[in-house]
């Protein structure tokens, strides 16, 4: 019996970043993969992002008057860029994971919950 | 006795996305996160992460020569990117692990290895 | 006899915006120019604009290496973030020749030239 | 008499291309413009000009009910993407303005107007 609970099926930076570096060395593609590089790689890809979002005026949450087919394609654009910026992180030796929990601990520093 | 374990210190997307939920709601912040505003502040924090790169000419991988408080910097500037990414993956109800697994898939399908 | 004079060849911002505005027009294209509209169709040409320079390193001035084809086409990609940059700046009510004169000028005095 | 015409006032592209050469040589600032560095540069200020309206949710042309200060902002964040794009145009050896031309032509008759 196949049991699939929520921890399971969670994704882990860490996981990806590995799927990352193997897909990149199998293609012998760490060659291109320096910092500027993939950093204008991610602008490339919020460039798709936008292109998305350009002519559709204020979008309701939840897309509920979304196609399927669009839904789908927003899922591969949000997923290049986060793809683009975990590489880059990891080409920086940056560890992404760790410097996001730090920033989400400054920010409710600098910006306390309402009362 | 606490043992920090590799696993352990594996950040998923889908805690970062719940810190991320409850950090608005604890603001009330929901109000101000719609589809295109997450994305121009994402948009916005990618120009900050340029800017770190913009003056530099080619960068080498590790930024070896980098200051201490310039690779803290550009750690920060990455999680801005991410939470922003996340929580607009969120606000569209797309489930962004799920989402890139199924693009490195179709990436690995795209350009198969080298053999 | 037909003589360009530099003068004669000089694209002016106004020109330009007034070209657009017509285009525009004559296509019942002025529902969609919205600013954030705009906005985000310039984000989607700037990305257009990384993905020519993302792979290749550093580019050396004045492209010498480039291919007539692939010059041509950055050229076509700056005119996309130069028109839809204009366009926004007419809907926003901005004089945008006016305002980057005025910027020049603030720049100056910031930064002060080396004496 | 000194007359201001329309014409007078038109600020073109060759005239901002000239004023930002002069400024940089001024300050010795030649040695930090190559294309991808000024690339960059303008992906920064993208990002600034998106900040200005990533709160706001959809904005009505023509901004009536932004404050003087918030236009006065808006302008200066839109000249300089634009005098970073005229400057990476310069550096690149593309006729910003010829080029802009032919894309209109280009645009007109891929998206010929309704009859």
């Amino acid at each position: 019996m196949l049991i699939f609970t929520k921890k399971a099926m969670d994704t882990s930076l860490k996981d990806l970043s590995k799927k990352l570096e193997e897909f990149a060395k199998a293609r012998d593609w760490e060659q291109y993969h320096s910092p500027r590089n993939l950093l204008l790689a991610m602008v490339g890809e919020v460039g798709e992002l936008a292109e998305i979002f350009q002519w559709r005026g204020e979008v309701t949450r939840g897309l509920p008057d979304w196609k399927e087919s669009d839904k789908e394609h927003l899922g591969e654009e949000l997923s290049d860029v986060l793809l683009y910026l975990i590489r880059l992180a990891d080409i920086c030796d940056i560890d992404l994971g760790d410097a996001t929990n730090k920033k989400i601990v400054k920010n409710a520093i600098k910006y306390p919950p309402k009362p």
